[in-house]
């Protein structure tokens, strides 16, 4: 069931968050981002926030903003994390699913990912899969803790009810 | 002469400032962002930000800031404007090669523009000129007052001492 991400269900995830940031290999998020810092981008200067939960755990999350001001406000920006353990299950691709309903029903009409990491392949073929282009590529714009200096993907999608 | 950006001098920018705003054909701003919102956003966001002073009037400035955080954050991100008497002048082309300066002596070791509106091509000649590739094109992500939706670029320059 996916229900808004309140203060105690991101509270939940954060030991997610916190390794997802630390592993340094897909988001840009500095290793030592707090829970507060990371509330915030998740959950304050987003629109909407959501969770994945399965039993009483949050088993994913994802955010939901626009990616620009003024003229560039019809086209919003998506975050989505899964825990380690419920990967492999659909979950991303649901959470993906939901914020382009969202997104419509916020009045938007398109979605951007900024920085998707070039060696991401599951999130890279996941998001293909949903519709989504790469439109662009960063010349080694990400540090990853393993592979050094990578490549990110600008991803895009127009959307439309299907 | 190029000067710190105090929020003197933005205040004697801000006409320009906001014409640009309500002109809606270059930044993704909105038409009636406030002056305390555009300071916020060129001044107290960034983490630096220059005026372009001749006979002690402003006829230009920029903005500097990390572009994404933690596995991110060397690639920076600026923003441009001159008033309109003063285009066709270089003062742009003076802004961004000193924003290339101060990116490097702070450690940056790219520049990104995430929205270069596709029609604006003195901007986008210039960003070439100087060394900047489009790296990236989003579908109609800019609503041009005129001319209705367009193409954003995504422009980058991998920076190096000259």
């Amino acid at each position: 069931m996916i229900y808004p991400l309140t203060r105690e269900l991101f509270s939940q995830f954060w030991p997610t968050f916190k390794a997802i940031a630390q592993a340094q290999q897909t988001y840009a998020y500095a290793a030592d981002i707090t829970e507060a810092e990371a509330y915030h981008l998740w959950c304050e200067i987003p629109q909407l926030s959501f969770a994945w939960v399965e039993h009483g755990e949050v088993l994913g999350c994802y955010y939901l903003k626009a990616n620009a001001m003024g003229p560039g406000d019809h086209v919003c920006n998506c975050g989505y994390m899964v825990s380690a353990a419920a990967r492999g299950k659909g979950i991303a691709r649901q959470l993906c699913l939901h914020s382009q309903q969202q997104a419509l029903a916020a009045g938007f009409s398109a979605m951007q990912f900024n920085c998707v990491v070039s060696t991401n392949e599951v999130a890279v073929t996941l998001w293909q899969k949903l519709g989504f282009a790469i439109v662009g590529t960063l010349p080694k714009a990400y540090r990853h803790s393993d592979l050094g200096l990578l490549d990110c993907y600008v991803m895009f999608k127009t959307l439309h009810q299907d």
